[in-house]
């Protein structure tokens, strides 16, 4: 064991998730109360490395899909992760050893601690992005031919979905209409794999890395956005107030945009970020400063807390970073899978170091 | 064995189900081609009555799934029936028997022999509606008691999906959701059964009535419409043509209204019918003279064929009749689950007899 996931190191995890999630992932705050509650009723959790996990045993990848504008008021019942893991037991005959985010980023990196909690399982320190993105399959298993299915879905009625797709993209397709079908949000398990197949097809010490990140703004002693940026080795796109906020919730997701005006040092500045679940690109009017597979955060100026896209507001004062992605996601491969082009913008991915050098 | 549904039988039973459709379950020409298909690549299929079959032995009510306009364009892949059969079986954990329609209306009182032939299995005497109906739940089995779930879906793909609904509403917006997701149609298995509950919770003998049916109009010496309408004790509401056809295709229905002009004695008469992939009204000038969950189903003035929803065209020359449904949609929770106020109507079932009784 690495260490026990106790309320100190689940309020760090929840504030690195929110940094980690691009905007997305859901809600850090409801899925910390939830972690809380459960570890609360039935204590502290277990984080495993994937090398103390035999060889076969089974690994969950787990967490809630659809549109983070719903999940922050429709809320989950709490007895999904036990539905999804006796489904899955039955499916593969194989007891579930652990459970595993399928994203660190946002609510998702505390959904697997909370029901992990109450199934008394350890949680490894792994996830399948190393961040959040908007679709099932965007995840480092699919690069490593892992098969989704079968996937198991609830809700919080107790209505069951198991599939068995021909694809990751066919997946997500039937799980999005699901999760639409189930009022906009749901609760999913896919990717299901052995620890021996985790260690070579996962982003491994995500949980601690997040727990890190959110340490580091936590005990910052001046500027939490200057701690913060020197833990992943950042980028400051700009400093300024929201000014624009187009969001809707739509085809199970939430699109939209939003502008950011500059203020003091970028008095003259207008960064635009674009969005689905997760904030896709920015732009520095017109010009692409940061996309996908790389990070794009939006911190509240002052304290240093990421606003996920659902919680943007006009007038805000925040301050924009990016960040490098895991290199997974640069491989011709990953850039193919979460790429600019793989969300249908017609330009190629340029790594946010390479355009920082541009700028300089 | 009660008999085998060779060619000649098939071509009956496909007449008699398009009748029984009341505008629904599908087309009958597609599957009665590939009803045939099936037995002449595999041989006839045995019907067989429920009273033949072993008390335990599993009978998988099927058939398809999504809005019929769909199904005339979107063609099955002919492997769907096996992939239900047989995640029907692993989750079960016992083999099926015998296959059963949901519904004898339409294509998918013929779709599960396509499928029987194939597999080598009899097809039951029986079926869950005694017609068509829109939704999954509109059947006896619900109405018997008899859990819905679980319940397999594919499509042409290869694609599965398996639910456990809380309630047979859940399991249609589920199914609902997954078909359109999968183009609109798609191939599904629900409300399980063995053969000692299908001898209470089913229509029984309906395919030998719908082969009944078919041959009453094919060897009709005079008129076929009038020999149809003595084979099934049915009312004329109009001899007319189509002047009017208002259909979408929405949310996995064919929604929609039909105006018919009177011809002849009819000439001053004008009939509509409100159609949700089956006809569920019939208004004459603003009186109902018709409506579920008794059968309205247009005929083809020659020929007695009936005309489903989506084949309906301006200046077809039709008879319209209406006749009535299994008793068993005329108890209380008959009405409840299948009556006009199911469908959204704000009045009260009449029984056809008595609409036609108040017309003399």
């Amino acid at each position: 064991m690495k260490r026990l996931l106790d309320p100190p190191a689940l309020r760090a995890l929840a504030r690195g998730c929110a940094v980690l999630g691009a905007g997305g992932g859901g809600d850090t705050y409801l899925a910390l109360l939830q972690a809380l509650q459960a570890i609360g009723d039935h204590g502290p959790v277990p984080l495993v490395d994937l090398d103390e996990l035999p060889d076969g045993s089974l690994i969950m990848p787990c967490g809630g899909i659809g549109a983070p504008t719903v999940s922050i008021e429709k809320i989950e019942n709490g007895d999904e992760g036990e539905r999804l893991r006796d489904h899955l037991e039955a499916l593969t005959g194989r007891p579930v050893a652990a459970l595993m985010a399928g994203e660190i980023g946002g609510g998702n990196g505390l959904v697997p601690v909370a029901w992990a909690a109450r199934m008394g399982l350890p949680v490894a320190d792994a996830d399948g992005m190393g961040r959040a993105f908007p679709e099932t399959f965007q995840v480092t298993m699919h690069l490593a031919g892992i098969s989704p299915s079968p996937s198991v879905m609830t809700d919080e009625r107790g209505n069951v979905a198991v599939f068995q797709a021909v694809s990751g993209e066919w997946l997500e397709r039937m799980e999005r209409a699901a999760a639409m079908e189930f009022g906009g949000m749901a609760s999913s398990a896919e990717y299901t794999l052995t620890a021996a197949q985790a260690r070579t097809a996962t982003v491994r010490n995500s949980v601690s890395q997040a727990i890190s990140i959110g340490e580091a703004i936590g005990n910052a002693r001046t500027s939490p956005i200057d701690a913060l940026i020197q833990e992943i080795g950042g980028y400051r796109l700009i400093t300024g107030k929201i000014v624009d906020v187009e969001r809707r919730t739509t085809s199970g997701f939430v699109r939209g945009s939003v502008v950011i005006e500059g203020l003091g040092g970028d008095a003259d500045r207008l960064l635009r970020l674009e969005l689905q679940n997760e904030n896709l690109v920015a732009l520095d009017r017109g010009r692409v400063v940061a996309s996908v597979p790389d990070l794009i955060t939006v911190l509240d100026s002052e304290t240093a807390d990421a606003i996920a896209t659902e919680r943007i507001a006009y007038g805000q004062r925040v301050t924009v970073i990016a960040f490098a992605c895991d290199p997974v996601w640069r491989t011709p491969k990953g850039i193919a899978l979460t790429g600019p082009r793989a969300f249908g913008y017609d330009f190629d991915y340029t790594t946010v170091e390479k355009l920082a050098d541009a700028r300089d």
